[in-house]
């Protein structure tokens, strides 16, 4: 939508008495209407792949303001954007909070934005009322967090951290046939640069992110924000049903090796499983493709995707071990093979005790119940979090859309993000 | 696999205790042979589209052996071909029998060609026996019956029986962009000559049909033909299961609307319905398709075909209730929404039990042992036997396999059902 339509309908329903403690509303919801302008789409959603002219349009602009919050800006060999604010016991490791500002192809306004703004308003807050933390204070922009240029993701982050697996990232090419080598060029950056990120990684020591939900718990509980428990890890299984292929009017039904019938037994157990082992666990066959795929041919083959994923790294397990046990249950009673290959395990990432605590102090010194809810997504968190202590505030989606131009949050909720990532910093 | 190569392995093993009667598995080798050479693929296979030029010349080299046997021969407007046997009383209805010399692409040697040169041996047989049918007797040859070229199929037996649908005929285009009509003058014919051919119909009082198994019933029994006991009349169900498409990670199990699962439910139900309705039924889900089909997206949307048949309609219709019951009760469940269109319906065609009863005396009378089995396939004999009493004897598959150039049936067995053919012909 266009700059006008989105900053309208954010000042719609806002409520001013948010505008306390330095926070102002109508800032960050100006802020985030002159970031949807940057790669808009008809749709009113917007095309910022990571490393693209517009993603760094959106960090340019993010600078700006960045400078004249008074902070010291810089920009790291991976595209990453840092605007520090020095503590008053500045040599403490620094207190970091961001999000990305790339977009998935035609994606929202709010996920990533959200959080560079949120962070950058706790300074302009501190500005007004002429507060100064006690840690040095940064807030940041990582690059290519959606993935959106290379079917990989989180490119920036993993830099900052030093775990990106730069030789699978010299395999790929972009949406242009670019590799990423050539990418980093054009972006006015190098591999050799790329490489230098993660020297920063020790100078911070607590990284909090605020990010939409993309789901609807909150909404379903009707409240503006909550407290991630832990970012699962996802968990991809593929898996190959081999059966025999035959013509479906002349075999009889006792003289058959259906894979798509064992796929479908499978299918229906794996829905049954994560209660079996969590609270937060999920598992979904999202990708199923049937070989030969024909009307009236029985099918020899498919090969699907169980995605599986909890917070917590034992259970996740467990219920990865279930799902592989029932595949090659069904395969042996039906007397068919089957394939199966972890082709993706990324770790849960749990969130301290300790920061959930504090994050609950910070809920109810703004009379926010602390709601506490998993992320199942993967965010720049879930990097950060494999060796820094991370929190995450999650803010409502309305009707759980995001990746899409009807992605919204409040800007009531946003603010109310701000001020409890506000008290939670201020806590420290 | 060259004619050289076809002949020998044919020769290879077979009992020329067989060649009786005046019937010489020899020459029905040798044709077998030869007709495989007409459109032979490096795989050993054959492409002959119906209306092509290789299917007319497959025609060509049948009419000069008819003409060699005695026949009288000629070529109705569809493209069938017709050679006739005057009988001791010729003004009586003619028993006709053949099958097809067109093919799927890169198909076997045997689907067609054997049903047309098993009723030609027949004839030879006669001559060399100096026998005189009763009955006029006509060898057929039916066009295009894959329908490999339009993707549609039987029109040469629908031709005849004058229930060839023109006008969605001349809707078609085949793979080289020609319609129809354009496509018959190419063959030397036309839409009013193809409109004359049922006049014919009328002179035919019976047919009988030699035609592969493509499965694999008798070489389980061990044995060389069977009687077929019904044709089976498939019917087509497109369902579409709408649930809600939903992030895998973000969607908790209780929060979801998935059409993967709700069709994993049906594709295992479906197997276990036949067996409820009669113990020739069969069902199949051999075509499914998964949107958005992403590794971490929930299906918002499967649809998929349910391929159900039987050879007698009442429990055919009794498992299509049965099927589409389940989808809705499925869906009702589950609160999703399921459409469901009926496709494809074609009447199952019944044997009569006293053509069946008389292929059982030629059967024993050749010291087979007279197995029934149903035809899940459809055949030109299906067509025909809309309105004139048609049999059709199977002749073992190999591994059931066909469509594919591995198809294969001993020469001993394609003799053997030359001789229940002719003794089953000279018993009406």
């Amino acid at each position: 939508m266009s700059k006008e339509n989105l900053i309208s309908k954010l000042l719609k329903d806002y409520d001013s008495a948010l505008n306390h403690s330095g926070v102002n509303g109508e800032r960050l919801g100006q802020r985030l209407a002159m970031l949807s302008e940057i790669g808009a789409t008809a749709e009113g959603g917007v095309n910022r792949p990571g490393f693209s002219a517009e993603e760094k349009q959106a960090k340019e602009q993010v600078k700006v303001w960045m400078k004249d919050a008074g902070l010291k800006v810089w920009e790291d060999g991976a595209g990453n954007v840092f605007g520090r604010l020095s503590g008053l016991a500045d040599s403490m490791p620094a207190v970091a909070s961001g999000s990305h500002v790339d977009s998935v192809p035609n994606g929202g306004n709010f996920d990533g934005p959200l959080g560079v703004l949120a962070a950058l308003e706790v300074v302009e807050a501190w500005k007004e009322t002429g507060h100064r933390p006690q840690r040095p204070f940064e807030v940041v922009i990582f690059s290519d967090e959606e993935g959106a240029r290379f079917n990989g993701s989180l490119t920036g982050s993993m830099s900052l951290m030093g775990t990106l697996d730069i030789e699978k990232q010299l395999q790929l090419t972009d949406f242009n046939g670019d590799s990423f080598e050539e990418v980093l060029e054009k972006y006015g950056t190098s591999l050799d640069e790329l490489k230098k990120a993660s020297s920063h990684k020790k100078d911070i020591g607590l990284f909090i992110e605020v990010h939409i939900e993309q789901g609807k718990r909150l909404e379903k509980a009707g409240l503006p924000v909550g407290i991630v428990s832990g970012i699962a890890g996802p968990c991809w299984l593929e898996i190959i049903f081999s059966g025999k292929a035959g013509h479906a009017g002349n075999t009889p039904m006792d003289d058959r090796k259906d894979a798509l019938v064992a796929a479908g037994e499978f299918v229906v157990a794996v829905e049954t499983f994560p209660e079996k082992v969590s609270s937060t666990a999920v598992a979904t066959v999202g990708k199923l493709s049937v070989h030969p795929n024909g009307v009236n041919v029985i099918p020899g083959e498919v090969s699907l995707f169980a995605d599986i994923r909890d917070i917590y790294e034992n259970t996740r397990d467990e219920l990865v071990s279930l799902v592989i046990e029932k595949a090659k249950s069904i395969a042996e009673k039906r007397g068919i093979e089957v394939s199966i290959k972890v082709n993706t395990s990324v770790k849960p990432v749990p969130i301290d005790e300790n920061i959930q605590t504090k994050l609950e102090k910070a809920f109810l010194e703004n009379q926010i119940e602390p709601m506490r809810l998993p992320s199942g997504a993967g965010h720049d968190s879930m990097i950060v979090g494999e060796e820094i202590p991370v929190g995450m505030i999650f803010v409502r989606s309305k009707d759980g859309i995001s990746h899409n131009p009807k992605e919204w949050s409040s800007l009531n909720d946003c603010v109310i993000s701000v001020h409890v990532l506000k008290s939670f910093i201020e806590s420290l």
